[in-house]
């Protein structure tokens, strides 16, 4: 039996509310956390841009908790191919709006191991899994 | 027996040029290879702004093939908390100056089996290498 979210890159949670109005509680959710939005990419925009495809509306929020990136990269420099952590809006082709955020431990995988960085990746998931449940409640 | 570089997040070379010389090669080799530098990130200023520590010289450059994006980003839209694909650049202690990019392959986990995105994560890793190799050169 095959178990897709198991294996799908990050976590997701599809929300009642507009891709208007997640834009706007997305980067409000995050703060309560203590991540702030350092980065923003507009997928459909750059794909536009670059190819000119069509494709849904698609932001790619870099949200960074400073404290934990400071400790993280104390406990090993190289982590910082991982950062920030991604928050990402789109609308699927039915008009739902999801919302997903990386998953600290899956994109360690074997680096975490050892490394001390266990710790700080555990307590950016919850952080992480705190703000979709509240996007999505 | 033990092997760091097997577990570290992202592969690593040190490079014999200058901070402010990396700065300016990378998006180049980057360019050769099809990436565009869409997001960057100056840790150092932001760790000062953010949090009033002192930290090395540390610059995150969010690199972005277009093509390969978008043809990942069709096998499975849930690939974007992974992208864009990182690049650090950083100064070590004893004034090294390193170069790190990401590891598609590590970073998709089990994420990338049976979705079709290895193809993808397998071709952007072969092309973040020989950017890093040409810049150890």
């Amino acid at each position: 039996m095959t178990n897709e979210t198991a294996h799908a890159p990050g976590h997701w949670k599809d929300l009642s509310i507009s891709y208007e109005e997640a834009l706007v509680r997305l980067p409000e959710a995050l703060k309560k956390e203590g991540f702030g939005v350092i980065t923003q990419i507009d997928m459909q925009e750059t794909l536009k841009a670059k190819l000119d495809v069509a494709f849904p509306r698609y932001r790619i929020f870099g949200a960074c908790n400073p404290s934990l990136a400071h400790k993280a990269l104390l406990k090993d420099p190289r982590v910082g191919v991982l950062l920030p952590c991604n928050v990402v809006l789109y609308e699927k082709d039915d008009g739902t709006v999801v919302v997903g955020a990386v998953d600290p431990m899956q994109t360690l995988g074997a680096a975490a191991s050892g490394s001390g960085l266990e710790g700080v990746a555990a307590e950016v998931a919850v952080r992480l899994e705190r703000v979709l449940a509240e996007l999505s409640a």
